[in-house]
């Protein structure tokens, strides 16, 4: 996989070898986006019970203590460890289902971003979008949710323009985003997460997307912490905000968020930030007040109401009736 | 001065001997802070005068061109300007004037502490406040406006607790509310600016208090960029929304926050971060990714209906009646 802690600065292919070397990888973030964690979670699954069958149940919970908040992970390994279960060949099983899974996400991400392309754009050829935090190809298999609709405009000719927001503490977007997209050649701009309201109500932006970590059977969406934020101004403003994923991202289990699980990650996330001096040594510095303590809750909850339609491999919803394409 | 730029990694006094030195460390960030820049402002304008008063009025051009949101500064350099005009000893009435601003400023900060105490915290003993960028006495010649109150508070045995917002790009909330805070005993934790309306959400905040670089006379307030949408999100949240600023930063001339001129700096604010290496070494890093640009506006307006109340060195008004106080 992809080291993404390591972007944008140096570019590494890391191999896990091992389930536990692939659950290190999920919970230290070297992988991340809710669809590639659903993807890695399958393969680690596959990995553990290559390794010892009889001890699947316990790698099982490893793999699932790793980051509580996006759903794929949970539905990967327990796809991949019920077809295991059921077969003569677990192994063999195991590695088949989750090299479906993948198979499956490229799939649900390239028809997200047709979708997309038709109910975003409809006929403008230039749109000004603003993403948070992560959701393209570095997120997901390949393709992206979030960003998937946009590639897709790039690639039928319409000029898109992308806002990246910084998403502090982690800077997805200042690093990841905007490194997709300049690989993509799409124009892009990087904006601190306190300038999108200001943006907004200056008519820069015309619409919001982003990508989902769960979604509950009402519509009300994780994702990023920032997004609720951004998701009270776009309706202040008026603007639609699109939730891009695929319908494997929903838990209709869940009636509401209010059950979601939030993560509250290291505080060192906030205190520390990774970059390249003007040697072009990349080092870590601390840029806070050396004695303060910093909250960091890693996703919030988008409710229902604030969003416009959720985009799906599946077709198009309003929150409301997300439940309905999962049934 | 403190050299604001170099906090909270190091502690340094600038001096700066000429007025094209002080109009210097405004436009770079050395001093900053509306209020410390209207007195900066008005020492700058008597340095210019005492240098060379037959070009006073060219010095006074540069001194304003330096940052155009803060009226502070623009009313520092008029009052001592005109001071100077009006006098037979024009270079000693400048330095009086400069003086009497800064004084001024400190009793204004302090009255403001103690009106905002009432207001702010009413008689409860614990309250969570939640402050963006730094208006406390670093922005100021001493006290503070929206930490002011904070002061009072914890001065007259209460136990506020702040939440200070980063306050991306420039880390003012990370680097210099926090720096304060510490130094003044007062329990705080920093946050990332996309984690507020999340924590407001979770009812972990009871109000926000921010200071203000220029209040029309409609109330429409100007601030470091990221207080629009936290606005937002306090009325989102029904939670008192707090602006603490001197009389000399409402602009009456002004109608409404729409011609308050916003400043875009430059780029390089969102792109490098200052921060200390493990061996204890000041470095500056970029932690975007390369190829990209950054938009980086660096204030908004704030509308008066997203404001509760402006809590000044004159007594506490709404915004909408906040003209009366300069009348």
């Amino acid at each position: 996989m992809i080291d993404q802690n390591k972007l944008p600065h140096s570019f590494e292919i890391t191999a896990c070898g091992t389930a536990a070397q692939t659950a290190k990888a999920i919970k230290d973030m070297t992988v991340r986006g809710a669809p590639a964690i659903g993807a890695a979670a399958g393969f680690a699954m596959a990995q553990a019970i290559s390794e010892n069958p009889k001890t699947s149940a316990a790698a099982r919970a490893t793999i699932e203590s790793t980051r509580p908040t996006a759903v794929d992970l949970f539905y990967s390994t327990k796809r991949v460890f019920d077809a295991a279960a059921q077969a003569t060949d677990g192994a063999k099983t195991a590695w088949s289902e989750a090299n479906a899974i993948a198979g499956e996400s490229v799939a649900a991400c390239k028809a997200i971003g047709e979708t997309g392309l038709d109910e975003v754009f409809g006929k403008r050829k230039k749109m000004r979008i603003m993403t948070h935090c992560n959701a393209g190809w570095l997120a997901c298999v390949d393709w992206g949710t979030a960003l998937a609709p946009i590639y897709a405009a790039k690639a039928s000719g319409l000029e898109p323009f992308v806002y990246c927001t910084e998403t502090r503490p982690r800077g997805q977007g200042a690093r990841l985003t905007a490194f997709e997209l300049s690989n993509e050649g799409v124009d892009h701009a990087i904006i601190a997460d306190g300038a999108a309201a200001w943006l907004m109500k200056k008519g820069e932006i015309d619409a919001v997307i982003v990508g989902a970590d769960r979604i509950a059977a009402n519509g009300d969406t994780a994702n990023k912490i920032g997004t609720f934020g951004h998701a009270i101004a776009a309706k202040e403003h008026g603007l639609p905000f699109f939730v891009a994923a695929p319908t494997s991202t929903i838990d209709p289990g869940l009636e509401n968020g209010e059950s979601i699980p939030i993560e509250e990650r290291d505080e060192n996330e906030v205190h520390l930030v990774r970059g390249v001096d003007e040697a072009g040594v990349v080092r870590t510095v601390r840029w806070t007040n050396p004695a303060s303590h910093a909250r960091n809750p890693a996703f919030d909850v988008t409710p229902a109401r604030l969003i416009t339609q959720i985009i799906t491999e599946k077709g198009i919803s309003t929150p409301s009736r997300i439940k309905e394409l999962v049934e």
